[in-house]
Formats: structure tokens, C-alpha cells, sequence
């Protein structure tokens, strides 16, 4: 796969359709640091990159789109159907928490809560597609998925980014397999996932995707029991790290502080490992933090 | 006053101490505007700029820096003057709230608490600042205030700003008085201010400033009772609108929803201005609105 090419094209494929993030320089490890600011993405997260490069580059059937989503991916998949005019069904367990199956609702989208983890609704999603032909919006790991992801990386490099390292938070890895296309071995890449969430760490020391069990606070967006395939082959040899959950809610708060940015767990996450000296750069080394999910519960807005 | 002039020596002068805040655009209203979120400002509002260009331009007496504020403008000139390493006193209003004071207490200043509205709070730092020597800063009706906030706009030409007219929220004046200085008849200024607070309004109309009345939702950064006569000087013609608690309310919602912008009401005022109809653009013309303020009550982090 010519990952570069298929981002560029992505790029241009939803043009007018994603948000263009802005980019903010910071000081809140004590040192300057560059902020991507992706949670500012339409349904608070960066998954509509995704979602409307896969409805944009195939052929929709009658039956509409599927998607399986610990919440963010739901409500972008189901956005981004109901901006292009396609019906959706999004299965999300429980835990996506009430802010976020509201925030589906807002789409339109045909919502079904299933209990448990992320994985339980995965399973539901897939026998819909089975069932009825709609067309499944994997929330990582799919090439198109990971292309869109990867426009993150392509628009951040066009509005000039310096650093010689970004840190991405993980959950199923389309995000970071974004990265990792994108930059390729121009920029180092340095995966951050909670302790209690850690499906790509896991899975480098084992040296393949394994099961892991999920929980903590980021939960709801970065808990994919197993990494996908796509991020695994391309994370071969590269850095992770892993955070507390109480580091993590440090950065959430120090996000506000500084710079009156209120991002849900998994939007703090990747900073984290910054903050909490997890992850400390090298003399000279400049480093850069995308901040992925705005998604918090409750909403302050009450739901 | 040679103020394109002024404003480009404080950017200068402020340079690395005030936040470069960012611009998006965005499809609030219905159609493309751009917006600039000065509320991601140090100590999340506009005020920063004003605050460091006073103190970094003058002599600072050993006793200090004294201000009376709404909160915004407590914070600012106290954040500023702990920086820069001077005792900072500070004066606010009751009607500041308990997460501005939160935020002032922060900065390690000396805070006093008065009864009633902001005019009561200058009064008291006038006898503070005539007692003790200690230098006002005056919110918004002194030069170095006006050309320090004025910098937020000539930064917003450095990023390429497009528009054709910019809408600005106005209390005391000093943010709509650096847009006024610094756009001169380059781009038209649109004033917002809330129908429960209108010192620039009730001023053109009367042809002189006058005391108003002040209470709704953004009174508290907002509610000055009086505009300041530099602003009063530099409004002369001006478009002025007023917008209702309820379109402000509005609009801080839809800058959630849109982009998982949390602001203050204050911070939405002058959006609440398209959202509402209340100022409709001509065809063809390209409108910008200032976020000027994110100081929400409460905090989400529970101040």
C-alpha cells in the first residue's frame, strides 16, 4: 500500500467535509511544545476524517452504513451518513456513557446500546452487515479508516509543524497507523495508551495482536480489547508508553487551565505521558502532541 | 495617537508572553465565518494582552499593580504581574463569581472582594492606587490597555484574515477600541453587546457617555456601566448591535455542539449577533467574530 498517496488522495477526498484543525503552541510540561487540536473535529473527535473517506471512496448500498463505536467512532460514522444522506445503525455498548449515545441520537442515526465493552458491539455490528448488506465502517482497522485518520497528519504537516516527535494516544490503533503512514521515518511517532488499555503495547511485547481486558477513564474511547492488524504491522520497532489514569486526569485539567481546552480522558492522554515525565524528550528534541477527543461526560451542556 | 503604530510596539513587546491564539472557520450561522479564539488567551480571556503591555511599557511603582475588574481583568493583570514578578492587588465585584475569583486567587494576588457591581470595585482601587502608590491598570479606558488589546487584531491580519467586518462583544470598550484602532477603514467593526448591558450603545445614541444599568448573563465580564471615552472617541459611527440573554445562551451552545468550544457568555456575545439575525451580512460579505472570553461559572473542574 503507497500509504502516502492514499492520504493524500483522502485529503482531498473529504476536503470541505472535515474540519481543519488549528494548532496552538504550549507550555505545559514546563517546555514548549506544539498542540494539534483534532478535538475541535466535527463530533469532537478525529474519527469524521475516517468515516467520510470510507463513505466518500466506496459505493454505499441501499441498506446504508454500520459502524461499532465505543461512542466517537459512532457519532462520526453516523455524521458523516447523515451529511452525505445515507441511513446508519451504530451499535454502542454501555460504557460509551450518555453524553455520547446522545450525541449519536443528534444524527438521526438508528441507536442500539449493547452491554458490555466495545468488542460485544463489534460482534452486533458484524451480524448486521451479515444480516442486512449495510456497509461496516470499521473504527480502525480498515485501509480507509486509517487513510482518512492519516489526513490528520498530512494537514498538520501543511501547516508547517517543526517537531521532530508527536505523541498520539492509542486505542485500536487507526489513529496512530495514521501517523505512522503519514510520517513514515520523517518524524519519530510515540504511541501513548493507558495502563489499564493498552491493546498495542501488548501486543509488541507479545510480537502479535493479543486480547487484552480494558478499563479506566479513558475507557469509552481508547479501550479496544485487541490492537488492529493495520497499526500492528506498521508499529513494528516503534515507541510506547503507558500513563495512569490519575496522570491522565492531571493533563485533562491542565489542558483547561492553560489554555481553556476541555477534552474528554482519551483528548489528554497523549499529553499525559508528557506531563507525567513518562515520555521525556532529549536535549534539542522538539515535540508535538495531538489532542484527539473533546468528548467528555457529562456534557456541559447537560447531556 | 498614531494607534497602528502603538499596537505594533506592544505586539512586539508582549511577543512570548502573550498565548497567539487560533482562527477556524466555521458554519455556525448557516454560512462560512471565521473565528478567533482569543478565549484560549492566558487566563482565558483577551485581557492578557492589555495587562502585559501596561506593565512591560511603564515604571512599576514598588508597591505594585493595582486593578479593579469583572474577574477577566483581575485575572489577567494578576497572572501578568506574577510573571513579570510584581505584588499584584486586586479588586472584584461580588457578581465576579466563584470560579473568576478561583482563578485570581491562583495567581497568588492580593484579592478583595466588594459588594455590588464593577463600578463599585474601581472605586476602591482608585483609593487603593491613591493610598499606596500602586499603579492602576485600568481595564479598558487607558491607552496602554486599548493598544495591548488592539494586538489581538493585528495578529488576526498576520494570519490572514479575509473578513470584510468583524464582530466584536463590547463592555467597557477596551476590545472593541484595539479593533477599532487597528482596523481604522480597513474592515468594518460590528459592536455586540447584550441588551442588559449596553454602555457603547446607550453612549451613540446620547452622543456622550452615559451610566447604564447592567445585569443578565454576562454582566460579569461584560458590565460596565460606563464606556470608556477612548472607545467612546474611536466608535463615532459605528455599527451597534444588541443581542438578548437568550441568543447569547444560544450561541455558547452552538459553540459547543459546532466545535467543542466551551466559552463564557460573554464569549459568544458577538456570535449571538449571526445566530440570532440580529446582524445579517450583505451579499458577498465575509464576516468574523472575536471569541473573546471562556471564564465559564463553574468551572468544569469544579472552581
Amino acid at each position: 500500500m503507497n500509504w502516502k498517496s492514499e492520504i493524500s488522495v483522502a485529503q482531498d477526498r473529504i476536503a470541505g467535509h472535515a474540519q481543519v484543525t488549528p494548532v496552538i503552541e504550549s507550555r505545559i510540561p514546563g517546555y514548549p511544545i506544539d498542540l494539534k487540536l483534532e478535538h475541535m473535529q466535527h463530533t469532537g473527535s478525529f474519527k469524521a476524517r475516517g468515516a467520510f473517506n470510507t463513505l466518500l471512496s466506496m459505493n454505499v448500498p441501499q441498506a446504508g452504513v454500520v459502524a461499532a463505536s465505543g461512542g466517537n467512532h459512532g457519532a462520526a460514522a453516523a455524521y458523516a451518513a447523515q451529511t452525505l444522506g445515507y441511513p446508519a445503525k451504530i451499535f454502542v455498548p454501555e460504557l460509551a456513557g450518555p453524553s455520547k449515545i446522545a450525541l449519536i441520537r443528534q444524527t438521526g442515526a438508528d441507536l442500539s446500546v449493547v452491554s458490555g465493552e466495545y468488542a460485544n458491539a463489534l460482534t452486533q455490528a458484524q451480524a448486521y452487515e451479515a444480516e442486512t448488506g449495510a456497509m461496516q465502517i470499521h473504527a480502525y482497522d480498515a485501509p480507509a479508516t486509517v487513510a482518512g485518520q492519516g489526513t490528520c497528519f498530512a494537514e498538520w504537516d501543511a501547516q508547517d509543524l517543526q517537531a521532530d516527535t508527536v505523541l498520539v494516544a492509542v486505542g485500536g490503533g487507526g489513529l496512530i497507523a495514521g501517523a505512522l503512514a503519514w510520517f513514515g521515518d520523517t518524524r519519530k511517532v510515540v504511541a501513548v495508551e493507558p495502563e489499564t488499555s493498552c491493546a498495542l503495547n501488548a501486543a509488541l511485547q507479545a510480537g502479535k495482536p493479543i486480547d487484552v481486558s480494558v478499563s479506566g477513564i479513558a475507557a469509552n474511547a481508547l479501550g479496544a480489547r485487541r490492537i488492529g492488524q493495520i497499526c500492528f504491522d506498521l508499529a513494528q520497532g516503534m515507541n510506547s508508553v503507558l500513563v495512569s489514569d490519575d496522570a491522565i486526569a492531571d493533563a485533562q485539567k491542565a489542558l483547561w487551565q492553560a489554555h481553556r481546552i476541555l477534552v474528554e480522558p482519551a483528548g489528554a492522554t497523549a499529553l499525559a505521558a508528557l506531563t507525567s515525565g513518562v515520555y521525556q524528550p532529549g536535549p534539542g528534541e522538539r515535540v508535538a502532541v495531538l489532542v484527539c477527543g473533546a468528548n467528555i461526560a457529562p456534557d456541559p451542556f447537560g447531556a
